[in-house]
């Protein structure tokens, strides 16, 4: 990376016009550890593959619930993810609170994102590390939307997010168009062949342990599947190569 | 690009007398996508490049509605443009309530730039990275005014904005005296043959997915064409060679 | 221009007392479109030659009306120009309010230049990059004021501003000894002459579009002369060589 | 250490998306003194090697009592520590004053995990330079977790920190899976050697003025185990060779 | 001038404790308009010469009335001097108000010194450009102080300030023995031969356009001499070439 | 000492995760007067030599009362010690009038080093220049403490501070194991030997100008023997050079 | 003076533990006019060698009353000495109000102390670029104090301050055994035989000019002793080199 004399203010443009801490903040994110979503007219769902440090401690959290119709996979500094899970989850009880109904998500989604365009702007913060893949339900549908540190987000029928999520990229633009009215079982196999393939492939692949699902849909809350739970979907995972092979 | 020792900081002057942040921040704005926008006597239309970063990612949308009687079209920082956007939405609706009648549109505009000069005179903040085309209706008629990061703002009969927007320019300067006494029909046409000349050869061209209208003028609120409803004028276009012959 | 590490903050003087960050400013000021004004013992009159960037756009105001009794042509970043004229407008209506009479037109340049001063010696603001030439009328007689960026401002019978300004200025010198008792016709003439020494030879010179005049005097509240209404004296204009001439 | 630009602020983001000076303040935390936590199903243990600067001086402590069902151990700056426990303090009384319950130990980390977070976004402070093992026990049973000046903390088995941890984390890897059914002594002893991996083999050892001992377990408050009560742990512990070896 | 790293910020002394950023400010009322201020026993005077940029403008105004008992010269910056002019008229008002007696000299410029001082002790600011003059009368009798950028003040029996100054105060050392018990007309004329030393020989000289004179003294308001009403004097001044003489 | 860029502000971390700036306050605490504290089971005595700038000055004071119960002697700056010195008074005195009893010396200690640790953490201050030797009685018994800049403090036996201060600890090392159970009279003595190891062979030594001695104890408020009053302790070192033999 | 990277903040720590902005406003004081203080058992005597620009000017005071029972003495920057001057004022004025007794002069000398060390310790800030010697009598007797940038400040029997003051100082060591038993006239001479001694040779020495007298004692309020009243001393002083052959 060359020298540059612009990239280190958030207040400062390049003379092309780029904030460069913004950009260093999304690679903070792409760094971060790998995540799907997808939807279907009915569901949306996120699966991320979990890290742990050593074997002695347990793997870190990357799903989170906001409310009954929201959650969210995150990507990057889990620190600052929690300061916007935090607000989210502060935001959707006031909705809630004041208007008695659930806040709709890309509403909930902008407030994110134009908490994030703040540390964009002013002098002595920087933008938060972290992007959040945004899985939710309500009178529109099922939604999936991406943050990002710039204070942009993005409205998706199914994306990835974090390191290698380029390679389930390629899997979910090769099958999304039969997303829309998959089940939620199947809806949820794409999500994990996704995510498998951002596995490197000396490691071990996808296990209860380093899998977590999360689901959200019609008069179905926000629910995580972890552990012993995730393993019917697991288990059909390792059977399918044929039918990974036959959407090829 | 030469090394400036006066280009880093808003508050600084170059010995030329130019605030080089506030250029850079212009740069922001070319490099945004592009857009055209057109008057008749009794319409103002805007007309939107609309991008998206993948097939699994709906379209960004680049117009908005910040009243009955006025609609933006944005290039540049997304977010950026969110703020202002929010602030239009305020200011007209805060008027409204007050004098009980619309904003007119020009002083709607000078509040945007008013806001837009504050970031460019005090340490510590960055100045807007976003250009706005505002199409508006009041009772001075159709207006198209351009915004600017260093606060500036202009009065335009058409104009385009955004990358390869001096190739829509051209195509406007050659049309643009019919156009007072276009028909509405006419006018969207004109603008989407602009926004054609934006788009590079080995591109796919304007489709229902990558255009957006907008249309405000007499007795006709600020509307958005999107989708399916922008096919008619699509199919209008493609049968125009000639004429669009005849006007070259 | 040479190296100078004293010429990046306002708040730094330099070795021989000099505050370049306000030079500097003052740069800008130069740069921006020229304009003229000058006085009889009865009407103060301001002539601008206005800028387009297209024949798409309208040409940029370079005169305002701050009150019935005062008017103002800027020069140099038309953001910051807008700034001071509504700073001008307020504190003229606020005196009206209070006092039940009209503001001295160099109590009004005073509190302009009172407040570019404070942007002379803060850290952390820039200065205005703007100057104006107020034309006013009180009880003392006609007014012509210039303003910088320094918070300086001077008292003219005729002066030039912006970029070839000097041309103006050789014109004004040699004719000015006249002005005290020209008709209003023949002080907008020479006006005008002057404005027309700042075009290069190869432009096509002054005409109803890139000409605005404002005049103040003796119940003659200060009032915009613009488009069609410039005709007259611009007609007047091309037949009076012989008078420039005999003037020479 | 190589030469970077991007290190010496705490709202720079490097252009890989790192913040260095989160990283260099977890320097310190690993060059403080080395502790060990650990726990079974019942119970939470943390060790500590205590450090003194001569003979003349008592040693530093390193294990601190924080509530009834909470203790820490800290590694890193003295001083930061003392804020962090503190603040714990506060709001774990305070806590106990609202709902008239014990907070959760998961609850009291993340409150300090966030306020460690706001010292790695904004200008003009550090981060704290120490990480904390937090042992507690709740009503889901015992816990070891660790905090990080970045804001991050994790859930663990067991772990250790400090200078030479990464030999009592072996010595952890190694035994774990027996943890969780173990006796309080046999839990002791374990936390004992691994923490003994992290001598170096010219001192002096493990004896009753160097080690401190923290449990907290069901029915069992927080308690130190300090000077002459450790040593029946010390004296199992020099005649366990053999059991080591049969561990190995 | 060498290249100085302390020379930059008003906080910082140099190595032989020094605050070059004050003596810069003093530079600057070096290269102001020159001015001469003397007093007899009864009468303190003040005469300056002004300098206008160009025949079209009326000449810059260097003395101002503060109150009836007291006036000033100006040289440096104009616009920090109409700060502080502003703040004397402010602080002379308010005394007579709340004691019902004119403020005394010396208590007015040591509030002009204070204000001055702390503009050379917080970082930030810069200190005010310009050196006064001040010509006051009170119980005490005439007095002549100069105020300096470093919040210093002197009492003098004559001084000048300004560019060319030594001339002048060779002169007024030559003479100032007799000041005492002069007349009013001698004491004017000693000040008009002091100024006149200022000036290259190459100029045109003292003349009613160019000079002022303030004057205040027992019973004697402080009075503006300017303009046709100099002209007694300069006449004096012109046929007194032998008196020069004979001081010399 | 090498170049370094991570030593010029408080709130840098070093790669390493040291803070220079503390580690270059606490320079000047090894460069301040020497001082030494000790204490029995009973009493806690400081002695410190005091310097003098020339023989027409007093000696500074390095001793002094906090409170009954507690003295402290200071090594360092010494305006800054004034400034914890008066922290110190006032916390205490708050504390007895609102508890009515005396504040325990540890927690004094540490509400010194926590106000200490908040200069080591936020940008715009430095850390304290100075160590304290803090020597109190409470119904803990005799303490010796010492504070420094980084907010860490220490519990001693005994100790020593300032220039020289290893020669006098290497004499309490020798003899500290004796210190509990001496007399006064022996403990006093033993502190005159360790300070008097800090002087350089050719001083004059001590002398009662130049020591002062503080003592606290049970039943024995803060005392500080001066002048004459420490000839009877002085006059018993100068005859006790076997004493010292013996004990070598 | 050597290059040095820790010497332009005062916030900053040398490695050496020195804040050498602090060293270099003494600097400031060292370059001072001088100044002699000394005191018998009954009286506080200051004596100053005041300066002026030239003959047209005043001397530049250096003697102020405080209050009946204090004086000062300044040398440094004058406007910054005028700042304390006006502090211990009020702080002297505050006392008597509420105690109804006079402020002790070591307590008022420790007020200006603790005012100067805050402009040690924060940023933006510098330091008070002046010394001032105390002379004050209260209810312990005659007290001579000097105060520094530093915060620091010393009780002498006698001093000197400001250029040269050395050579006072090697008068003063010479002699002051015998001034506590002085009386005030002999007092005095001895102040103004040091002083003599911080003159050049080629200088024209004291006279009454040039010299002030600050007395202070037991019933005997601060009396300033200027102009012709100076003359009996000075005339005492002429006839005495005897006296001073007598003393060496």
């Amino acid at each position: 990376m060359y020298r540059n004399q612009y990239d280190s203010e958030i207040v400062t443009f390049s003379p092309t016009g780029r904030i460069h801490q913004v950009e260093y903040a999304m690679e903070a994110v792409k760094q971060g550890g790998s995540g799907v979503a997808l939807k279907s007219n009915k569901f949306a769902v996120v699966v991320s593959l979990k890290r742990s440090s050593s074997e002695l401690g347990s793997y870190q959290k990357k799903l989170f619930v906001v409310d009954d119709h929201i959650g969210i996979l995150i990507s990057g500094l889990t620190a600052d993810a929690r300061v916007l899970c935090n607000y989210m989850r502060n935001e959707s009880a006031n909705y809630k609170y004041v208007y008695e109904s659930d806040i709709r998500v890309e509403r909930l989604v902008t407030k994110v994102a134009d908490k994030s365009q703040v540390h964009t702007q002013r002098y002595g913060r920087r933008p938060y590390g972290v992007g959040l893949l945004v899985a939710g339900y309500d009178q529109l549908g099922a939604h999936i939307f991406q943050t990002c540190p710039s204070g942009n987000f993005y409205d998706y029928k199914a994306i990835s997010i974090g390191s290698r999520s380029q390679s389930a990229k390629t899997y979910l633009e090769k099958n999304f168009e039969g997303f829309a009215t998959c089940t939620l079982e199947q809806l949820i196999l794409h999500g994990l062949r996704a995510l498998r393939e951002t596995i490197p492939n000396n490691d071990t692949g996808l296990n209860s342990k380093n899998v977590s699902i999360g689901v959200v849909g019609e008069n179905y809350p926000f629910t995580l599947i972890e552990e012993e739970a995730t393993l019917p979907y697991l288990n059909m995972l390792e059977s399918d190569e044929p039918v990974e092979m036959q959407v090829n």
